[in-house]
């Protein structure tokens, strides 16, 4: 149950919207690397490192898309608000997980250390509530801390149930919810609240929805690889003691699967358990309920509220978010 | 350097104000508590730890007396948001030192291991920020913000110089102004803001020269001791490999003290050290850099822009910072 560690559908989304999407997006990233080369060489260090964290932008992205065409300054700041608060939650998830690589490139956790990586996660937080700081963003600082709130609670219970084999499938959803699909909710909220334009929740609704498929999703990519792909070794997930939903279904189908033990476990023997769980069949129902989540962003998005542009892009990304995977 | 390890002069201050300073400083803990008893099973365990952290509230108590005896209650919520994010750092400090104890009561990462008291920090620093989340409250979420910041790169600082032995005063001072006075100097600022009076900068100074003075003085009990007072051993920063003010002046008119090896000492070795310390005058250096920091501070205060009554207990703060070490 890593974070995206898969490339987020950005591409396709970039080529069919106007010039104003990209030029946007421009102007997030000179925010971001303002972020990270403006506090001296202490921070210069860990720049490279930390800026990559992100990948490749699919949060602010939908933030941008949620202001639509006419996005004002403040949404370009929401954009780069969630993206900090994103890499803040990444940076510290290595130093929890002990992660050498993320994306390629070495860690802060990696390069510096815990005491540093530590430090560099709090500032991003630090900085994503600064770049909120104008006159009338107070909906937008309110909902973004709500859902740091979110993903620490969410990292609270993905340590409670680790290694824990018996853990529900609601449980599981909850977690998601908090470590995953709440911060794409927030990033389509941010994005309308700043643009001041209606259909704020079923935008909210959609967020959630494309952000709990893409962790589904992400979960089968632990358990099929392949690693040159997703850029970690398969069965990292059931290495770490966190058990998934591929995981939770097989469990039911295959017995050998109910009381296996997490701890202790070698790449090898993960692995196997992995091949286990492809057997089941349970890897096809995850993503038919992936498919059927975005399926359901994307009939929301049918209301008066949204332009024909919107509905399109968005459900471009939508699709992006299960094509990558399939 | 650990911060506030030693209660602040809260007492006077809360005698000499009138009822309206505690009805308020009532309110700010109410508030912390919600904080920590409003997210389910999941914090409340950690609830005792967290809220011990932060101590006496010397911080929420500047905020107050800045804002003034009619402080509003963005006001309040200004004091609660400074206090969360001085409680946030100290949980993640206790991580990177690995620290069992602090007031007499068990850490977050004592109690819960480092996972969960990264994620405690996590979600009381985001807590901090949107319990500003206001109109009209953006100079002081901004302001918090940077002093959110530069408590990080008062950490960075902080690692890297390291069991450095060589490091100067001026880099010293520029750590304590980090880690400390930054946050001192916000908290009256984001007071004095919320309360729309005059003097903003006057008592942004104030703050920071008070709180170079606190972290000067706690530096030096980390020397004297006792443990009973200070509920941490003698010499805790040098086997932490932190090099404070009592050791960069001993070492010019100690030889011995110039190429001390700070890596692999024990507690005997540390408690030596302390000693030498203290023998060569420096303990009397610091103190009275202290003292002349908390009169320049009482210095700043007369201006048009206070009450009596404001100078009075401001001025009552600065000798407490001072007595309570003497």
């Amino acid at each position: 149950m890593t974070r995206s560690s898969v490339p987020a559908p950005v591409t396709a989304v970039m080529e069919a919207a106007g010039a104003w999407l990209p030029v946007r997006m421009a102007e997030v990233e000179e925010r971001l690397t303002a972020q990270t080369v403006g506090h001296g060489p202490r921070l210069g260090e860990e720049a490279e490192a930390t800026l990559a964290a992100g990948g490749k932008r699919l949060r602010p992205l939908l933030v941008l898309m949620a202001a639509g065409n006419s996005a004002p300054e403040r949404a370009v700041r929401a954009a780069t608000a969630v993206e900090l608060v994103h890499m803040a939650t990444l940076v510290h998830d290595d130093v929890l997980d002990g992660a050498p690589v993320r994306r390629g490139r070495p860690t802060v956790f990696a390069r510096s250390g815990r005491g540093r990586a530590l430090a560099v996660g709090d500032l991003l937080l630090s900085r994503a509530f600064a770049e909120l700081a104008v006159p009338g963003a107070e909906a937008e600082i309110a909902e973004l801390s709500s859902a740091s709130v979110a993903l620490a609670l969410g990292e609270l219970a993905q340590r409670r149930d680790a290694f824990d084999t018996t853990i529900s499938e609601t449980r599981y959803l909850e977690r998601c919810s908090l470590k995953t699909a709440r911060l794409f909710e927030s990033a389509c909220r941010v994005g309308r609240l700043a643009s001041g334009a209606p259909g704020t929740e079923e935008l909210a609704a959609f967020g959630r929805d494309i952000g709990l498929a893409f962790q589904l999703l992400d979960d089968v990519l632990d358990v099929t690889g392949p690693p040159e792909r997703t850029g970690k070794a398969r069965g990292t997930d059931l290495l770490d003691g966190t058990v998934t939903l591929p995981l939770i279904l097989a469990r039911r189908v295959d017995p050998a699967l109910e009381g296996v033990e997490l701890r202790g476990l070698d790449q090898t023997a993960a692995e196997a358990i992995c091949d286990r769980i492809a057997d089941s069949g349970a890897l096809e129902e995850v993503r038919a309920r992936a498919r059927d989540g975005t399926e359901r962003a994307k009939r929301i998005l049918v209301a008066d509220a949204f332009t024909d542009e919107e509905c399109h892009l968005l459900g471009l990304i939508a699709d992006g978010v299960v094509d990558r995977y399939s």
